[in-house]
């Protein structure tokens, strides 16, 4: 029961996130398309994909094993699924980014966020294959899965801290690049959404922690 | 062993964070004085004593049970005092960047990381009185206790987790305040403090996850 209304919290601030980050890359900024000529255009998909990828849809694969009302195999394949769409989406994010520090010639990865970023995505990556191989395809032995269970939740857990720790930095480096104001309405849009996400974050550990 | 191994980790990334925030403050920047007629001396005092107490102290107080070798009423008491000592300084450093504002006449709490701290201070000393007075004095009755732990557990744990991106978000709001530059030596300094304190935050995770 409890895990079920936290879950439900989770969603909801999930889509509210979706929302408030839609708001303000379509109304305060310059919108979305990867392959326009503006460069802002361009570095908005950034920010959509990687919010999509390594928050939403890694928070509902997380928190899969609650929410899919299926057998457990179902449920892990949702899982697994859900974390593949997640990857896929962040390196679309990801050549987002690069390109469009190529087409302004800004040098890449230098601040904290880009290394807490980039360092999220190659372990969320690890991380996935080796779920994989352990427990789908082919799949480990019973004694090697229950040895290595406890490993994958826990390391889960750390990559998921680490990627809300990337979305709240990445927006604190975008509100320093505009030097957003404390009398801006987009200032207030940018601290909303980044509560949203935590919030968000928050409930996804609190819906898989209490049972 | 895990748990130790990974307790261990975490005491060395908390101990080079320490270090590299030391060298930041005192090198890079303008020292560490509450009393200083610079306003930039005074505002030192914040990320100092945001890291000791909701970062490092309040990690290990969340470590206590595995890390103090003693009896259990001994590690609950190491626990509660390391929380307080914490909340202490965690006002000492609000207190830091409200007078540096008021030095030099900056809104308070407009930002995201100003909100997400502020929540987690406010949020962080209500947890401790819950604590206090449901496992410690009077303390609840044993059914209760057993009902309310894992949420303490897990409130704990989130409470732990909007630390670390009060810290990673301050860390970035800061760069962005100084435009720090791709090629500067800080902007490297600052990247690292940033990852060492994840370290810390994951490896505190870990070990309390892996027993």
């Amino acid at each position: 029961m409890s895990a079920c209304v936290m879950s439900g919290l989770a969603h909801l601030f999930g889509i509210l996130s979706f929302i408030l980050i839609l708001v303000w890359l379509l109304h305060f900024r310059e919108g979305i398309d990867y392959a326009s000529v503006n460069p802002f255009r361009v570095f908005n998909v950034h920010p959509l994909m990687m919010f999509l990828s390594l928050i939403f849809l890694a928070g509902e694969a997380i928190m899969a094993f609650q929410t899919v009302p299926a057998q457990r195999h179902i449920k892990k394949f949702f899982h697994m699924a859900l974390h593949l769409i997640a990857i896929v989406l962040g390196i679309v994010g990801l050549c987002a980014v690069f390109k469009f520090h190529d087409m302004l010639h800004i040098p890449h990865l230098y601040s904290l966020h880009g290394w807490i970023g980039i360092l999220t995505l190659c372990s969320y990556g690890l991380q996935w294959v080796f779920g994989l191989v352990t427990f789908l395809v082919p799949g480990a032995q019973d004694a090697t899965r229950a040895r290595v269970l406890p490993w994958h939740k826990i390391g889960g857990k750390v990559l998921f801290l680490m990627a809300i720790c990337a979305a709240e930095t990445g927006l604190m480096e975008k509100a320093g690049f505009l030097s957003l104001k404390a009398h801006q309405t987009e200032t207030s849009l940018v601290t909303f959404t980044g509560l949203s996400i935590l919030l968000f974050g928050a409930f996804v550990f609190v819906s898989i922690g209490i049972r």
